[in-house]
């Protein structure tokens, strides 16, 4: 039996979120629905005509690992803060959560990363990330026994952004899979997509990755087609599991020849969809390293993804284990 | 005409929100529903405790401030932040919520004051408040051409708890007066009111206070009885104008011989009980600094209340002006 259920790697991040309305977003020239990339001048100039905020923790993996913990599963996770304000909330909350988190925090210069998330009256998330300390996140961050204990290493495509954590996660997942384990990673981003293409596909080609979770456009970004159903037959093969999912229809999972359709949760109102991603993932590994039949994975990163949106913030108030069981799932 | 509506003087307080069950409160020794104050050792034994969490701008009259301002009312505000992180999310959001802001923050120590916040399953919060830099807040920081030009000056009772800020007060009500105008305070919480019973009694009876808000709680406290009836009828001789908030029941104002019962919004799901009164006077005071009939100031105030107990966090994400105008109350 693996000591974690789940390792998540990704860039630790402090969410700033506020309500804007489109216009902003074309003023500040914010591309919707993305994640934009900032540097430390405009973090400060795009907070000064930000209207009221709150703070949370995110980043992508980390909303993952709170939401496995939430589910009642064990996890862990390696990320880089500074040692100031944010880096303490970050570490708090994931602690908090009960994950494993012992990646050594940065002394002085950069400052822990922040993402300011601005949301539209639609309940889309715009995001500008200043990486602060993220940038800092290397091979030297790897902890060898949690790669090796964990049954699968989740990591996001947003590491490619920053310089060397490309080579942390390929240790990892050389150390993970020499242990028998499995490994997947996020898409993150269409734009990330497009940025690291050919990375990606070569992660995947070359059994690196062995599960990959993605958005419609994410997919069809790697792939470069408007086809949902071209890119799909081509993720199939690229990758030995695959979970895509399509907002408001709900997902697909593709296994070899298998196909599960999965439907959404219903929503009562939509808010936020930040952590849409990040908590389907999380419900789908908790029911994957489980045991569980790739339908009730899929009906449980739903659950948690359909509660998340519903709410301001990446990761759901709610005890998902509760939930899960009030709604016959686990 | 009144450069400002509405001015507001409290402890300048930063949120730390997060869930707990019952049990928590009691094996913490935490007065449920009420605001504990506590010191900084305490405050870093309680957040070692304390479960994943969410960061919000709070205190109570800032929250009423930012409130005055969300439906469009000329706010402004008197608190004391230091120079530190916390300090300066309290600053952005109060300005970016369009609230006049600018006392001197403190070079230092203390730092900016924080509230923990529990809440539990039935929506009610227990605060536990280190005042920070809050203690520093005194009669220097009174910006006398603020205290004449605002139609209503509102302070809190929790003001009493730091040292000095009561001279501030006193100076700012004064100030006010001369000018023509209002002076408004809330009784902020039962065990508040226990702790300075008879100079808030002689707040009222000596005129130094026109305007009162309270919670059913509060004025009974206020005049140690039992009976709801009778606390209103005391209350009632000894200010000019009360509003006395009942939870579900919605609330009652009144005014000399007036009586004016007012309904609560209709609620969807009690989430957080957080800002309920704070929201309740800002709704209230803006109707009335707007010259509208009390019951039109009471209405406000239940729809401001109503749709921050609904969320997470002491401030509404809503405009509040929208909110009123769909409503048909502005």
């Amino acid at each position: 039996m693996a000591d974690y259920d789940v390792l998540c790697i990704g860039n630790a991040i402090v969410d700033i979120i506020a309500q804007c309305d489109d216009a902003f977003l074309e003023t500040n020239g914010i591309i919707k629905g993305a994640m934009n990339l900032i540097d430390a001048r405009r973090a400060e100039l795009l907070y000064s005509r930000m209207g009221p905020a709150v703070e949370a923790s995110g980043g992508s993996a980390g909303n993952t690992a709170a939401g496995v913990a939430s589910f009642g599963g064990r996890a862990a996770y390696f990320g880089k803060v500074s040692k100031d304000h944010l880096g303490g909330i970050f570490t708090h909350d994931i602690h908090a959560q009960g994950v494993a988190f012992s990646t050594r925090p940065l002394e002085g210069e950069p400052p822990t990363a922040r993402s300011m998330i601005f949301v539209t009256p639609d309940g889309e998330r715009s995001m500008n990330t200043y990486l602060g300390a993220c940038v800092e996140l290397g091979p030297e961050d790897v902890e060898p026994e949690k790669a090796r204990a964990a049954q699968v290493t989740y990591f996001e495509g947003y590491l490619w952004d920053p310089p060397r954590a490309k080579e942390a996660i390929r240790q990892t997942a050389m150390l993970a899979h020499e242990a028998g384990r499995e490994v997947a990673m996020t898409l993150s981003d269409p734009f990330c997509v497009d940025r690291y293409r050919d990375e990606f596909l070569h992660l995947m080609r070359s059994g690196t990755v062995d599960i990959v979770f993605a958005n419609a456009h994410e997919m069809q970004s790697l792939y470069q087609t408007t086809s949902f159903d071209a890119a799909l037959a081509q993720i199939r093969r690229d990758c030995r599991l695959a979970a895509v999912t399509r907002s408001e229809k709900g997902s697909i999972i593709v296994r070899g020849d298998e196909t599960v359709p999965i439907e959404p949760l219903p929503i009562r109102e939509l808010v936020d969809t930040t952590g849409a991603g990040d908590l389907y993932a999380a419900g789908f590994l908790h029911g994957y390293t489980q045991g569980l039949s790739l339908g009730a994975c899929g009906d449980l990163g739903s659950l948690a993804a359909g509660l998340v949106i519903q709410q301001v913030g990446p990761r759901p108030r709610q005890n998902l284990r509760h939930e899960a069981e009030r709604a016959g799932l686990l």
